[in-house]
């Protein structure tokens, strides 16, 4: 492609309403611009479609390796189906109602499970035809309140969605293994870093679930994986592995201290000069029971409540509620810093770690107040030990193989064991080998196509730009000639090379514009070409080409007549 | 593919609700399904997403050929841009109005004039970046009073627009031009008899517009054409050639005769025992000046009236509206069988036709009386000689080269020359090479993308099913093995065959069902498949398979070792 016949679209100046590098740098480089007034509507210019099309192509190629088979659905969807699944009552603002010229309800599709439901359930009608998986690439609806980020978190987005179809649920765990596997080839062929994390399958109430995350330090989520298995989790989902060691035994006194003004851990280890591991704190919260209106928590000082993990305690109330200033006072003539579960007629919840420790600090339930030296079981009693706490870098891997480091994350990508949520209330049934009527069991995998390109951005760019990864790059090598307009020589060196890097099928970008070197070469970075070939007359008379690497900065002189091998080469790695 | 694990989907019965052939085959073959109860909304299945892609991709592939740069734009527009153009006010309620969660208006594109425009005027500053051409494939919705026959008037259909922005109208004909030829590249990969049309450019008031229809006799529009040149138009708007005969002397008297019962052209020839070529036809309409409140239109009596070509002249009222029994009456004594052109004081348009008859016969302004040898100048007065009437088969074409054949087509693509139309409008100028600021002309350019896919089928079928064109089949051989689960030998073969031609990129489908051979055939014809091999024992023991194209029933049997050659040679054609 020439640059004078192709729209480079890059800006100089940062847009002022762009937060998020990739969101800025996406409007720099001319990949896509805002539809005037409107939040969360872009158009994609060509360096950005040509980016979305080459992730689109990948993903559609491994969902087809894995056996699913590429369908279209309508995006305009009807209330009717909404309603039989229970969605239409249910879904927020997010679904966008429309009403048609004869007043009947529709709406345009954030997700399709009633659709290809209401499909599958006249289409499959016997055990033979399963397991039977479709996936449609398409673009998408929901209207967020705050749009923001850019394709982000945009209200018109490009999904892959998924829907796998099983006479059973062992069937339905065999599609899931091979999706699974088909959505970590995507992202090693996207060139992308990532973590599949295991999500939390409450609300939905599946077998399994997990989010795939592009690593990037802007992530939304803080994930936690191991150095050395598979595992991977969000923070706020991941178990904190039991403690390695036993409680140790007593060995110090029980002594209470005045503690004046320390309230928090941080004031608690200057005064008892300690470390925060010594130091249990103890929190108080509503219970979800009349026969426990408050519940104590115990952590170790140096860990953070997991409030999820708290939630599902059922003693505990959701959502979690801190015990007021009024009902601390009910219990102990103290405030909230200096409870502690020496003599606390509360039922006492101890996260794992807390409960494993041996001769430490806590409150003593009077304003001022701190023990020192406290043991479980002889000054104070667990009434259950529970994983309470969000996990910290170095933990225990919880699958027992290595140690945890955390990371943020930008989800891509989601895939789950939906079981029979929508085809029982659609009643979706299939005949199974005996010839009884049996509930479809469902899994549904997404994929966030255009927030894909988003998250590679915010992966890969340095301060002058995007660093494709080749396999998405728009073009994979830049020719920048200089002074082409006034060198005939440099002109037909790079028309020649133009012509050859593009009949072996390379994508390049060649660079005709009567532009100053300058700015040819913060265009063609901005926009993250990963192999640049400078021409120059200079070069000419050492008979080479100057190449570059932007990834690596590598810059080497390359003998004219070797620059389609060498770059094949770059290529080819 | 093999059909177990393919969603085949075809159906035995043909839909009660399908009316047009194309749209019970696309039911039948499982190539989409209406979506429950709403009208105009499908889902592509397996089979019919093949095809929708092969069109998509041969279009996308010549418009990139032709210079354009694909984008994508958001389906979901917002009204200040229509209301800048000032089609929120015009377009009616095909357009789908919506209102976001915060009660903001937007509307589900139809087209994306407004849109495309918005995005041109900000990034294109300068004469220096045109040409420039933008495409787009995407999904679109009309919401259609009464959409019908499947994905030919569908609501939500696949389209692909293209806009193209210019410095100058000299530069807008380049392209469209450019376009013309891309176009009939399109329809000729595709395979199908087609048409380029011109069009009437009368509401858009552009330079230029031409249609592509696909032959087929169920299409909507009847369409001229030379046989000798490019010349094509929709009957309506064809121009009819001006006479190239002279018109004879008189030869006879004028007589009047009586004439009871004779108030059509039919009634005529057999009182007169004549040709209807010797009868003048005289319809009185309104007129569209105070001057003249009636007009009389006299055409020869085998050829019908144009209103289209009437209406634009500028004597006549559009719409054009016949003359009531009493404004005939204020006229003559005469019912209106009975009006000719004789002591007629009226402003007479005749068609160029009509002005070269002579010896004539033609109504007598009384009731129950015609006059035979009627000759214009000596017994009645031509005001004006104009082309009023639809072509018919066997007339010269207009560009006096050849003779027009009558065929049905079906609208897929349109090209227009918009010129300033949204620009002005919108406001969108560039400067150009003096500096000056201009208003950019455009260029619109539109493929029904799904549209085709049925334009196709009513093109090429028969009573089995459809026979879709090599390039656009979902799968271009079918394998079909005799009792293959009980032979194998035929499985064997089966395999092997299949992987062969799967490993040089042929697509295959391969019936391994357990099916009887009558009912594969049945799919396989029905699906359209263009090339099928059957794999028997009988077939084994002869050391050949059985060779059937689907267009022309050629069968022969074929070695099994050339197969594979066979195949080939049979693509390549």
């Amino acid at each position: 492609m020439r640059t004078t016949q192709y729209l480079v679209a890059t800006l100089k100046e940062t847009p002022s309403d762009a937060v998020l590098t990739s969101h800025q740098l996406m409007l720099r480089a001319g990949l896509i611009r805002k539809l005037a007034a409107a939040a969360g509507l872009y158009s994609w210019l060509p360096t950005g479609l040509k980016v979305l099309r080459k992730v689109e192509g990948i993903v559609r190629e491994e969902m087809e390796r894995a056996g699913a088979q590429e369908i279209l659905m309508p995006m305009v969807q009807p209330a009717d189906l909404w309603e039989e699944s229970g969605r239409w009552a249910q879904f927020g603002p997010e679904l966008l109602r429309i009403k048609d010229r004869h007043d009947r309800e529709f709406c345009l599709g954030p997700t399709h499970e009633e659709v290809v439901t209401a499909i599958i359930r006249d289409e499959i009608r016997s055990y033979k035809q399963l397991p039977a998986n479709f996936f449609q690439i398409q673009t998408k609806f929901r209207d967020e309140t705050r749009p923001r980020f850019g394709v982000m978190r945009a209200r018109e987005f490009l999904m892959k969605d998924a829907y796998s179809f099983h006479v059973d649920e062992q069937s339905l765990e065999e599609t899931y293994q091979r999706m699974y596997q088909a959505y970590c080839n995507i992202f090693d062929r996207l060139g992308l870093e990532y973590r599949a994390v295991l999500a939390d399958t409450g609300a939905i109430g599946g077998n399994a679930s997990h989010e795939f995350h592009v690593l990037a330090d802007s992530g939304e989520d803080a994930i936690a994986f191991s150095d050395a298995s598979d595992y991977a989790a969000n923070v706020e989902k991941a178990e904190a592995a039991a403690p390695t060691i036993q409680r140790p035994a007593a060995t110090r006194e029980l002594t209470k201290e005045a503690t004046p003004n320390c309230e928090s851990v941080e004031q608690l280890t200057q005064h008892f000069n300690c470390d925060a591991q010594q130091i249990l704190k103890t929190l108080l919260v509503e219970g979800a029971t009349e026969e426990h209106p408050l519940v104590a928590i115990c952590l170790r000082g140096d860990h953070q409540l997991n409030e999820i993990k708290a939630e599902k305690h059922p003693l505990i109330k959701a959502p979690l509620t801190l015990a007021s200033e009024q009902q601390i006072t009910s219990i102990a003539a103290s405030k909230a810093g200096y409870i502690g579960p020496v003599n606390l007629n509360l039922a006492i919840i101890v996260d794992r770690d807390a409960a494993v420790m041996a001769d430490f600090i806590c409150g003593a339930n009077a304003t001022g107040e701190h023990y020192n030296g406290a043991n479980w079981e002889r000054d104070a009693t667990i009434s259950e030990v529970y994983d309470l706490r969000n996990v910290v870098e170095g933990d225990n891997a919880p699958d027992g193989k290595g140690k945890l480091t955390i990371k943020r994350g930008i989800e891509v990508g989601h895939i789950f064991q939906l079981g029979t949520k929508y085809s029982e209330a659609m009643n979706a049934n299939v005949l199974n080998e005996q010839g009884k009527a049996v509930t479809l069991a469902m899994g549904c995998y997404g994929v966030g196509v255009s927030r894909i390109v988003a998250a590679a951005i915010e992966q890969n760019h340095d301060d002058y730009g995007i660093i494709w990864p080749d396999a998405i790059a728009p073009f994979t090598v830049a020719i920048v000639p200089m002074n082409m307009h006034r060198s005939h020589r440099v002109q037909e060196a790079a028309e020649q090379l133009y012509a050859s890097l593009s009949e072996q099928g390379i994508e390049v970008i060649f660079d005709d514009r009567k532009e100053r070197p300058g700015v040819m070469f913060a265009d063609m970075e901005l926009m993250g070409v990963p192999h640049r070939i400078v021409i120059s007359d200079k070069g000419i008379d050492q008979g080479t080409f100057e190449y570059k690497s932007r990834r690596t900065n590598e810059k080497v002189d390359v003998a004219m007549a070797d620059a389609v091998d060498f770059l094949n080469q770059k290529l080819a790695l």
